[in-house]
């Protein structure tokens, strides 16, 4: 059996350990051998190949980024997609894919499994914790330790100065990162792109916080909103995979409080911190048990399915189904969170 | 409502985040009063109490130990032990009790609710993650993390050197440390106490690492044991809990490494590192959310249970149940690590 | 003898250090007694005093901020200043002051100590580094410890997308953190402020560094400017310091890299992480020498000198000298650092 | 020009970061190039040579350990050894030698330059810090800030329980890493190789902290010796390089503790986490200069020097002289610690 690995879309600590896992069972466990392409499905359209074997994966287990290479090319997007994949395949004798990304990238997996017959297993990447069909996915614990980090170095600036301190965080759909390091790390007030966000509530929150003698924190999602949508965003240029760039809450966010309450604000953008260089052990844990079960299905020949953590098991899911719904914040969670606002 | 706090047995990163939350949701959301009882059951037979409130408990969500401090006091080991607690409780007013600790502190909470009608609530804490009832608990995954970067560490030291590097790691009953910072360290082998190790086999997967140009990495629960139980133990005093000491498995398997592989080995023993200072991202996020139900089981008047993770959704269960059996490390999950050894 | 101490200017890692040294030597080597003013010289304006003894620095070695409060009051521009201070003292019985801060503060302590006969010792802290009279500050350690560990994270995430990645860190006048952390960290290239770059440099550098696959990493300091001085800054505002806003070097720069490169930019803005939270080990060690060694200069006294690093010695300079000249980045030490470019 | 690379004795993070400057440098700069030998000396002795060029060293910056690997191996001690050296650097070409290493390996590169006309350049290496011709080595920084914040962590486990925590830390003849990492983590007692220790006087200080009531925290340097020479090692056996193990004095000490103070105490032995893993910031930093300049020796036809660090310069030192004298702990320094004791 050889079979071919790929990683699509954005960088998330953990690629590299469930490759590392899928190759060392896969070659020791099952005797099979593996082709790695390069950048995602753009490497299976193209036939650009890395080697992918025990040495290439020595040493991996710790390390950021993707040793493939990572793109969000779609091959149904491409002329002649399915056919040009079929024929990469065919030509590298490859019986089987393993594809590890989000949303995109497994629903691409989804129908070369449902509609060509193409036999994929898929491993859920994203680091916003937003797929609904598991528990976690990696990348997304380090994210919320990287920002945890810096918010607890923020405090003492904070409290030093007296100001308003606003930490912009990753999550453009989904509040799980603010939420889980803006509880993590004491947060003032936390805003999530699931509930549209009062801004009069936030400056009341800021200026009773001050009251009470200390500065406040204010966590926010780079996706959060404020009601009445009259945020005016830094820019409305598209980024290269068309989003509109929305990074400028945090710092809109600011300039309002200011405003509003008469007390110094200043932004910390965390940007591509969250997602770079080494995972976390947790998530180093749960890549390897992806990567180890991913190579299992394969070998069980249940095909169209992904890896999903359910408390502390790993299970299989069907794709299309995984891929469905965006996890959101519950309301009742957020709720919950609320005791620690103002 | 008044409310009694008390944490018991051994330090765990956390317990002060789970005493934050439930302080501030009891005050500002239910408009409860709170006591804390000093070094667990045993402020609560003396009547030792320490200030809870909201500025007691500002500033603690990052902050390892706890701001009441622990002993193992067992009042149904003292004289009229269960009497002077009444009286206490009686005293001061408290009208339920929560309880935070492992198996023997949350043992005397069944107890003292079955049998004497006392008010408990329990919020489970084991370092070790031993207990059934609970997907993880907190101080856990700080434990994993902290020996998960002594392992990175040393990964560099065994290669430089061509050493063998054995780390010992906590855990004298249940291998979970060990398990989860060997495999999210890298670690060529990993011994734990639910299954008697073979030497041999370990020599042997010390050589074979070898041969492949690459320096093996060690990493042993406190409480492994060899095949044969012909370890001499370094000393077999017992400490101050009545415990046998068995920090010497380390040190003891080094040596037999060194004179059945002829490869010069060295011990490390990461000790108390692993359950002190500030808690991961992780830990403050469950054990606030422990904090938080825990008050709500309290507000419903559910006496008798324990808050728990399930998943993502803390649940409760009954403490009398919870404490019934140890959670060990499934044969199946070890079996899975084992692709990782040699 | 009873001393007076302060903390002026920005949040710096380390101040809490320094004042625990002072109070522990002071009280228990010479039985001095202690009173702290809040705010900087804002406090000693006012008559607004904090309690500085023992117990107040007990744990305060590795807290960030600093337990005083921080203003940039400067008691030269307020009506009356110099004489409320002196009744101030007088009132407080306070014989001499420690005086912790940048070029502001302990300018304002050479002129009170050479004017007015007012007692002061300084102790220099700047984040920065750019004081010239000694070798280090602290602080200084520790941001350079926190950017180098955020460029480490981001060179996974442009290797994986092949893009550029801007990162700003603070210096506005000299590029000391600049230097330090993109050497540390292996940037492909340094940017500033004592040397205007040339844009088409810096592009050709990218562009060199893509030809040898590889994804280039730009440190540039916030106050790093381009030769013609044609950079549009974000905006021109004042903030309440007096200073404009220069915090856009780092966007602004990518945006050019990307229209003359063609290449994917992306830009981190460290900000105030860099100087919030927990010392370095470096930096609490020299605090706490600076600490030890201005109450010895105080027990001596010696007045209108500032302690200071040289090599490894802790010696005394006049305050007047030592505030004079900006310590701004040796351009031969530039010019080291030019190797690892591009 | 032809330049062959060594790294002997123990590991030391950083060893890679000088490599990787002396290779930058000297192939961009100057057009030179390189050959690396295996395992120290013995790679030059037996002619084991590694390729070393610019892919070689990529990513080298924050990588721990030798890409070079290290021995202990003395040419001078072995059979015909500056013979087969000289027959090595013949063969290969190497005009010039870079030993990076310690005192051993740099005193068989004066002797080799100074007897034998072989052309060396030396970088001092001592993760104790204990050459007296240089501020700082490399290593060292790190070496003091894995064990502060281990003793960071075991601060709270030592108040939660009330229990004396004895740290022992690297340093057989010196005490820099214990007076350090002492000082940075808030000891209430080092102990050092170069004064030996009364051991009423440290049971005296464990009796006076608790009475303040706080638990005490004892780091202690490998190398300390109580006064009377009443120790009684863990055992006599000589380790592979023919040192006596001494690693026993942190467990004898807590147990004599125990015994005089009646108070609980546990051991934490550091070991080689404090040597392995990835250099700190100032490491990188200072590697890479020692590395720039060692080559510029090389350009400069400077032999039978090594560089080291003078306040913030990086200076030049004859060899001989370099490797004379061990920088041991100025007991005006020791003494300066000690208001911190007790």
């Amino acid at each position: 059996m050889r079979v071919g690995v790929l990683t699509g879309g954005g960088d998330c600590p953990g690629l590299n350990a469930v490759m590392r896992a899928v190759v060392r069972k896969g070659v020791q466990g099952y005797g099979y051998d593996f082709v790695g392409f390069r950048d995602g499905w753009r490497g299976a359209l193209e036939g650009d190949t890395v080697q992918l074997d025990i040495p290439a994966v020595r040493g991996m287990l710790p390390r950021g980024g993707t040793l493939l290479g990572s793109s969000r090319t779609n091959p149904f997007k491409e002329q002649n997609g399915v056919h040009r994949i079929s024929e990469t395949l065919a030509k590298h004798e490859v019986d089987a894919l393993v594809a590890i990304g989000g949303e995109d990238t497994l629903g691409v997996a989804a129908r070369l499994t449902d509609e060509h017959g193409v036999k994929c297993v898929g491993v859920p990447k994203t680091i916003d914790n937003d797929l609904s069909a598991t528990d976690y996915t990696f990348g997304f614990n380090t994210a919320v330790t990287v920002a945890t980090e810096a918010i607890d170095r923020l405090h003492t600036t904070a409290e030093s100065h007296m100001r308003v301190l606003v930490v912009e965080v990753m999550g453009r759909h989904a509040g799980w990162i603010a939420l889980h390091s803006g509880l993590a790390g004491g947060a003032n007030c936390i805003l999530i792109p699931e509930q549209r966000f009062d801004l009069d509530q936030v400056c009341a929150w800021v200026t009773s916080r001050f009251k009470a003698s200390y500065a406040p924190i204010v966590v926010v999602a780079e996706g959060a909103m404020p009601k009445g949508g009259d945020m005016v965003l830094k820019d409305g240029s598209l980024d290269s995979f068309g989003h509109v760039r929305l990074s400028g809450v945090g710092e809109w966010l600011a300039k309002q409080i200011e405003e509003h309450t008469g007390k110094e604000a200043r932004t910390t953008v965390l940007g591509h911190t969250q997602r770079g260089g080494t995972p976390s052990a947790f998530d180093r844990w749960l890549a390897t048990r992806f990567g180890l079960h991913a190579i299992d299905a394969v070998r069980d020949g249940e095909w169209g399915v992904m890896v999903a953590l359910r408390g502390t098991d790993i299970v299989r899911v069907p794709l299309a189904e995984a891929t469905r719904k965006l996890k959101t914040v519950d309301p009742a969670l957020y709720e919950e969170a609320g005791v620690f606002f103002g």
